[in-house]
């Protein structure tokens, strides 16, 4: 178990006992986040991002730490989310392994990683501790909370439950609740991690470490991040040289698509904390903001207390489809918000939003430069 | 390592000796088959139906097995597929383990099952041993050859082969080649199997059996043989309830999806052979129509001798994309034939054609009423 806390983190105690929604107390636990730009004296230029399950907190290169961020197309001077006038604040979900408390982190109790007893994480928890770490940095009102794929849950839940926290809203590939279909990638995503013998029940360190799993967990990821048509062009049936092929496995790779899938697999596997990666994806099969709520999706999107949204999807997004971002729009709109609604025709599925940056960044752009 | 032979199954033999095209000669191999209906003298109203990768030979209920067959609600006397004119013989792939010779088989250089010794399958071998069986039982020409699914890839590939076997092709859910998204699919399912340590290199028996690999791999293939869409209505977020969770791990199944999951992958796990589905399954990656015939796939489409065509996908299917069944109706309509491409809109994805049987056997019935 191992953190990979970004070098230029910084971080916000939360209350030293912190109850999460499912039962539990984190004591001690803290919130890793990264600003860009200045907050201006009224402290009303403030946006927030909110992640995917992955990414950490830093978004985009700044002078403490100039490597290139996550979103470093998308967020900077003069870029679309222009840091020249935005003051944007990044953080890391509570539960991940990118500096917030989660599994990988000591229990102050034992002095050991809380591995698998860490408490059972909710959507609402990451939103509440994400809206904690806002106010802590002087901010009162946000002028906009941006939240991209699993991020765009934590943004529906945090606005729910802090009303007036912020003033609009931009929902990038997100959902208001999981469905079957993604349930059930993610389900097979931790079954790959549970039953790999060397996850041992959330014991595991460097040397007996669940390599398999997470590889398996991340391909499949891949396949549903992506889409079929960016493949075929980018693959197509390409096989890989023999000199390149790695596996002497009949039944091993032998396409491109697959060596691409090894790759990205291997890269990723050491870089994610199994047990966090399993706590993020139950919360996310667990989220729906209706429940969070205490009514229907619908009333909760019709009670947001906002100014203005801009929802955007992309019609080969497999994992949070189309129909997902329509269902934002349409009862964000029910409640008279002024709502914008993009549904775009990218070929790069759900992770269209960190590649496709020309259709995203004038949309969103525009939407800031009107607030 | 078992096979799983339907009660009425029949066989023909393959000649003594059966050389593969990718290398290797099978020894003493069988080809299971089924037929429904009766030949007419003048041997001209024979049908074949080609299979999917898991189905048998059991297509249709008849007098010497009354079980329902596997697409009983399309084939049998005043079904679409009407025996009362119609001879059906529906042929089990060469590889399977349904009674055809594949991994499961006795080897008989050696006594015991091929297992990983199998030499390697393609789907050229299927189709050639499918048209072996045909004249075998004395037809020489088909009214018709109906492929489904991987059915769609072996009945391409066998009309190629042999032209003049068949007067006409109903393509049902097919592809004339495999592209990456679905190879991806398939590499992750063989991983499962290969990486689940009872495989051991395809020498296991029932105690020693790689269940966890099969549990995965049929799930993942029925996240690809329906539509999300239809999990949205079938499902919803519906819960599990306490008293039917199973399993207690916080992380294992808790939705009904997952437990329809479960409980699909459990039915199946024990009654395909593991080795078989890996040779089947590379088998499907490796097919490409152009290849087999030393050009493109359009080159092999518009050199088909058929007089007419029914190309029938469904605009949800993930595993074989409609555009594939567009690119086969328009290579065939390209070298003159007569030829009707339907795109159902049916929310059933891939296995539509077992399910849907309202959309589709109308346009079946019609086109062999035509005939």
């Amino acid at each position: 178990m191992r953190e990979f806390i970004p070098p230029a983190a910084r971080f916000v105690d939360l209350p030293v006992d912190f109850p999460l929604r499912r039962g539990g107390t984190l004591h001690g636990a803290r919130i890793a986040y990264e600003t860009v730009g200045r907050l201006d004296e009224d402290r009303d230029n403030a946006i927030l991002i909110l992640t995917g399950l992955s990414p950490d907190a830093h978004a985009a290169s700044h002078p403490a730490d100039t490597a290139p961020g996550w979103w470093e197309e998308m967020v900077g001077p003069g870029k679309p989310v222009d840091t020249d006038r935005w003051y944007v604040i990044c953080v890391n979900s509570l539960g991940s392994c990118k500096g917030s408390t989660g599994p990988a982190s000591v229990d102050p109790a034992s002095g050991d990683p809380y591995g698998p007893d860490f408490p059972e994480l909710s959507m609402e928890d990451i939103a509440d501790a994400a809206a904690h770490t806002v106010r802590a940095l002087g901010v009162e009102r946000l002028a906009c909370v941006i939240g991209t794929s699993m991020g765009g849950m934590s943004a529906l839940s945090l606005l729910a439950r802090h009303p007036g926290l912020a003033r609009s809203h931009m929902n990038i590939c997100g959902a208001a609740r999981s469905l079957p279909f993604s349930i059930a990638v993610r389900s097979l995503q931790r079954e790959a991690i549970r039953f790999d013998p060397q996850w041992n029940r959330g014991r595991y360190d460097a040397e007996r470490y669940p390599q398999r799993g997470m590889l398996t967990a991340r391909k499949l990821g891949m396949m549903t991040y992506r889409s079929p048509q960016e493949w075929d062009s980018r693959f197509g049936r390409t096989r890989i040289t023999p000199e390149r092929r790695r596996d002497t496995d009949p039944f091993g790779p032998a396409f491109e698509v697959e060596g691409y899938l090894e790759c990205h697999a291997h890269r990723f596997s050491r870089r994610f904390d199994p047990n966090s990666y399993l706590y993020l994806s139950r919360c996310m099969d667990q989220f729906d903001l209706g429940d969070s709520c205490g009514g229907t999706v619908e009333d909760a999107l019709g009670r947001m207390r906002l100014e203005r949204a801009l929802v955007i999807g992309v019609e080969t997004d497999l994992l949070f489809p189309l129909r997902q971002q329509r269902e934002i729009a349409d009862g964000l709109a029910a409640g008279g918000l002024d709502v914008e609604f993009l549904a775009l025709d990218s070929h790069q599925g759900h992770d269209a939003f960190l590649t496709d940056t020309d259709r995203f960044g004038a949309p969103m752009a525009k939407f800031l430069a009107a607030l």
